[in-house]
């Protein structure tokens, strides 16, 4: 079968490999799809190399089919469509003992800790299952696992129907929290510097403010009559943007953390204070979020067509992180089960 | 009557002054003692002269008995033992009409915005009375205020009991937040660099780390059996407190910023999402910390014999205010009726 391993110095090497029979517990998937998403970008770049363990086959958004069962796998079939919740927690940690498995504190994130997608056959623990629904397209739902990403930061901001959502960041994840922010029933607006990317949410119904032609807090203001901001989603990763979004929120508003920030990042707690606002981490998902997200792609609640900006066969894969780095594209998908372009 | 007040450039100016008559729908009380503060401190130190008006006799932490009373003002006695919550809010901003009156966004802060309590007979609005039970000593019962804050902060966190606590500040608002922490039944270390105040502290029966002696993230793992704090209580208001504070929470903890931080402050946003961290903000009271402040003044949970330091005629409150900079004293309280010392 055909990998796409990182090995290390930027590089991603595309190769064979004998598929394995799936351990007791295992289930194996034909791959179908697998997005490619910014902690790929790190792990390429070789950000994550005190993490992973080369050769390294990534990739952890993803749709395919049964293959084979393990011994003692029951309840799923050969054939069924599924996606990974690509998790794997200890269950005796104190996060996991308090209700938190999925920020175990030795979680295996699958794809990054342990092999991930980008393989024509791939073997998963049975529990990281989630069933797709019958008549599900395929490229659409290798989307499940961000769209998830995005229900989990909105649940956990608690954001109600009315409220007002400001989302500072319109890449992907971004736009995703602004559409299921809005399917819950808020009034979103997007803050993003580029142009054409403020062209595409706003072509996704969404309003959006330029922050360098704009006054975003005078924006803000204006929009929710003097109030803030019920919720604001750091999704930017931007310094500048973090010492920027406490002024955005309400009294008693939320912040939430959903970019990652590797250094520490000023915030006006003077703010924090005065207003006693609250700012939320918030990470990965639960498996009510990627149940949840399921939902949302199979109703087409998600504009999966207008995030999906290409679809490649996986000798592409380095081509394809190419355009995702360039900002070219929303979402990329390989096609895993697509062999062209291989010697 | 006397009154003290701050006339700009660090001067505290000590002054006869003729009593008002109370207006329609406001008591006039006769101040008994006031307890001096950080934000007085602040006052008196001229940084928060942007938004003060000279001269303004200040002090928001008191206790007294009602001398008269305005026209309009029903449920209330002469001779009846008050305290004050100094908030006046206007009823009609986005914060007051979700309920959060308390951080109005065009809060009177009594004593700040308005004039407050180093007076001998002072008028305030019938609706910040508080009433103090019958045979409350008046010196602890000006200690209130600060416990009301306290309260606050721990309702705010939401910690119960079992949980593990850590106080950042050894102060006397950490001390008091780590007593009432430790009265809703948490378990409470509090985190302070002045031997001095680690001894006090030690004293009131708290567990204690130096910080420069002690690794206190290892400290706290170890407590807490690997997981991390349930809550830490941010009171410094020190930069690296602020930075460290994250590392000091449990996965899904809380950190509550109670410190005044007048520029913006590094946060390991990487830690806040990593472990899904809550930040909030807390600030002043509502009526029913108020209220329990009350209670715990009462019943003695404070230990206010201990934390009040010293108490001084009105003709003292610049000396006062030096004890209380030097770190030499805990509380100082200003006898009010007291007209020692004066020429």
């Amino acid at each position: 079968m055909l990998t796409a391993a990182y090995t290390g110095n930027s590089t991603i090497s595309i190769a064979e490999a004998e598929p394995v029979t799936p351990q007791p517990g295992q289930v194996q998937i034909r791959v179908s799809y697998v997005g490619l998403c910014g902690t790929d970008l790190h792990i390429l770049h070789g950000n994550m190399d005190a993490r992973v363990q080369t050769p390294l086959v990534f990739g952890h958004e993803m749709s395919g089919t049964i293959a084979a069962l393990g011994a003692g796998v029951t309840d799923w079939a050969v054939g069924d469509a599924v996606t990974v919740m690509p998790l794997d927690w200890d269950g005796t940690c104190p996060a996991c003992l308090a209700g938190n498995e999925h920020i175990c504190q030795n979680l295996d994130f699958i794809g990054i800790d342990s092999p991930g997608a980008l393989q024509a056959l791939w073997n998963v623990p049975v529990e990281t299952l989630v069933a797709l629904p019958s008549g599900i397209a395929l490229d659409a739902a290798a989307l499940v696992e961000p769209v998830a990403v995005a229900v989990h930061d909105v649940r956990r901001s608690e954001i109600a129907p009315g409220d007002n959502a400001v989302v500072i960041g319109g890449g992907p994840i971004g736009v995703l929290i602004a559409t299921v922010a809005r399917a819950s029933g808020a009034d979103v607006v997007v803050i993003e510097l580029d142009p054409r990317r403020r062209d595409q949410i706003a072509a996704l119904g969404f309003a959006t403010i330029d922050p360098r032609e704009n006054d975003q807090v005078a924006w803000v203001e204006s929009w929710t009559s003097g109030a803030g901001a019920d919720v604001v989603f750091e999704v930017s990763g931007s310094a500048a943007a973090v010492l920027g979004a406490t002024a955005l929120a309400k009294v008693r508003g939320t912040v939430v953390v959903v970019a990652i920030h590797p250094t520490p990042r000023e915030i006006d707690l003077q703010r924090v204070f005065w207003r006693e606002l609250r700012i939320l981490g918030a990470r990965v998902y639960q498996r009510t979020d990627f149940e949840r997200a399921v939902e949302l792609v199979a109703d087409g609640t998600i504009p999966t067509e207008l995030l999906i900006s290409t679809i490649v066969p996986l000798a592409q894969t380095r081509a394809a992180f190419d355009d995702l780095e360039s900002g070219r594209a929303m979402k990329v998908l390989v096609d895993v089960q697509n062999v062209e372009g291989l010697s």
